[in-house]
């Protein structure tokens, strides 16, 4: 079940070049409670800038947001232009004000965007709008992801139900210290803006920000989300931020298992640190890791590598005092060999889902998950022929 | 022509499993002023440990190198005994003081050495000692390399020459920010402790420090320079540090260009900056974007990616001052796409080295060079089978 009072349309505007839905519009019938987070690239997109104008102009209200797939409208003469028509476009289709839409796009940086195209595709796309329609928009947002990347949460409040919805994309040029790519939730909890914005930063600090598939951080990246309170449920701050980061959380590891070529989705559990920022430092650091990524993806429980990198992650420790632990099997213990079965490890680690843990013995309480994937040759093909 | 007053030698001592030498003794006749920069990782090797000590006992003093390959000496058991155990086999073969023998592995980390290798090597290596076998004791020290990394330069006294020979290794787990993976040189001008450390810090600020291959940085990485006087010339320090930085930005630029599995030496020149460090700091982001190395691997003049790398750098710049070049063509003009003939910068692409050049319009006077390498699916298969 979804969140009530949201509708969904998607359609192929023309903007990418193979024929597949590029354009996707979010509704909520009534203006929701909107916060969103932003890339912190100095390079930052026209839409993410508009975006973050029309937030403040609306002081946290939002009827609908505009995606589209295929060209990220970043560094480019009409950029500014064409992400102020299309806002108003839809603005105008859907019959409210302008600083209500949050625009989105993703793609090639670079390529000036022709904003006529989405134009000519609000009609249309307004009058397809539909509340069963929301995978439909979750597919038109994906780049070279390979697949659909959905998460639900419910809260309850007596005998009804709110529901948050929540869609997003990878999956490539993905590194924390923001909302990473583009992530949509919709809720019809009634929260107030202050409260979502809140909400949204600490669930984005232990989910976005807590995912790495190669270390750089686009200049499109938006995360946001609507809610509408339709379903009349006022959950407490907690109760929300709880389901919100549930929701964030799933999505984003979705994006780590889905990273470009990955084939393995790596859980990096690190504790024993001074406190949860020095614990996701060295997590942080062990999940850029090319080394410790191609270990993963050739299956090679080579602690050594997770060793060095949390080295080199700032943060001091005393290395003999290291336990590494890789699909549950103690493979370091006091930064020395463990003594295990090298053949069952590797057998272990061609699963799909791989298992790092990280403690620092008798030391702080600090702790933090982290999420990446394997590097294969994959990302390498896919990255090197992006345009061609 | 090598400096006076140095010897080398080579010889398999069983340490790697292909039967390539794997153990390299570099020999000053007499006691030479010695400095050293060594990795700043947390998790430091056992030889690391013990060079820095040993440097600190002679007071800048040293007569030899001892550097094996094929085993880190990292994050064992017995790893202090083994390096303390084979600098005294070292010392007593050449009939020195153990503290002026400097040590450095290069190799697996975490699986216990076996030093008596070492030890019952030391005799025949010693016997073996001869001013021409530089190349030979360049060539033990590899290890993944695929080509063999020396560099030279002379400094004028009068009516004769001072010489410093610098011999290096590569090729992964390369990451500034400190002395990266093995480099040796010898000279045999005169120059004091204190001058000789000044001026490697100085050089391997502007070499060493700006190269990267994917970002990890070692935990047995070790420059040293060995100044014997031999020659009887003493240069100014000037004079010195700059024939010192010659040598080691050659030997850089040699260790990014045979970065495990390159095809391309990328140099990246960044300038307009506010000052040097804000100049290094974009350079090196750039150099570390998988999405630049791969775009240049697939010969993609994609410079977006460039322009988002540069966003990411935590450096305040107004992206429509930005100026781009690859291989000397125009690319981005003020943040926006210049006009260029792609498919014939593709063609330009294709070469063996690749030249980025980052402009910021009328801001600061820093610059900054930094090289790297393309980002080729070599790297993977070489890092995910790297053990089996």
């Amino acid at each position: 079940m979804l969140p009530q009072g949201f509708r969904y349309a998607a359609s192929y505007a023309g903007i990418r070049k193979n024929k597949k839905d590029d354009l996707a519009l979010i509704v909520s019938d009534t203006p929701a409670a909107a916060a969103a987070v932003f890339t912190q690239n100095r390079a930052a997109a026209a839409p993410v800038v508009l975006a973050r104008k029309n937030l403040r102009a609306s002081r946290g209200k939002a009827c609908a947001i505009l995606v589209n797939a295929g060209n990220a409208n970043c560094a480019t003469r009409t950029g500014d232009q064409v992400a102020v028509a299309t806002v108003r476009a839809a603005a105008k289709a859907l019959g409210v004000r302008a600083d209500y839409i949050l625009p989105a796009s993703t793609g090639v940086i670079g390529v000036e965007m022709d904003g006529s195209k989405i134009a000519n595709a609000l009609p249309g796309l307004v009058a397809g709008l539909d509340a069963g329609k929301f995978n439909q928009a979750a597919a038109a947002i994906l780049t070279t992801d390979t697949v659909l990347k959905t998460a639900f949460a419910e809260i309850k409040g007596g005998r009804t139900i709110a529901r948050i919805a929540g869609m997003t994309k990878g999956s490539g040029m993905i590194q924390p210290n923001m909302a990473t790519t583009l992530g949509f939730v919709v809720t019809d909890a009634r929260v107030a803006p202050a409260v979502l914005r809140s909400a949204l930063k600490h669930a984005i600090a232990r989910s976005y920000n807590r995912i790495s598939v190669d270390g750089d951080t686009s200049t499109n990246d938006t995360v946001a989300v609507l809610a509408n309170g339709v379903s009349g449920i006022a959950p407490s701050a907690k109760a929300f931020e709880a389901a919100l980061t549930e929701v964030l959380e799933s999505l984003a590891q979705q994006i780590a298992r889905d990273g470009e070529g990955a084939k393995k989705l790596v859980t990096i559990y690190v504790e024993g640190a001074a406190n949860e920022a020095a614990a996701e430092k060295i997590a942080r650091t062990i999940a850029n890791s090319p080394l410790v990524k191609t270990a993963i993806a050739g299956a090679d429980p080579n602690w050594g590598r997770i060793l060095c990198a949390a080295g080199n992650a700032g943060v001091a420790f005393d290395p003999r005092k290291a336990d590494i632990d890789i699909q549950g099997v103690p493979v370091c213990r006091g930064g020395l060999a463990a003594d295990f079965r090298e053949d069952q490890l590797k057998t272990k680690l061609g699963e799909r889902d791989c298992f790092i843990r990280f403690a620092i013995r008798g030391s702080g309480r600090g702790r933090a998950r982290f999420w990446t994937c394997d590097f294969t040759e994959d990302y390498i093909r896919i990255n090197a022929s992006y345009r061609t």
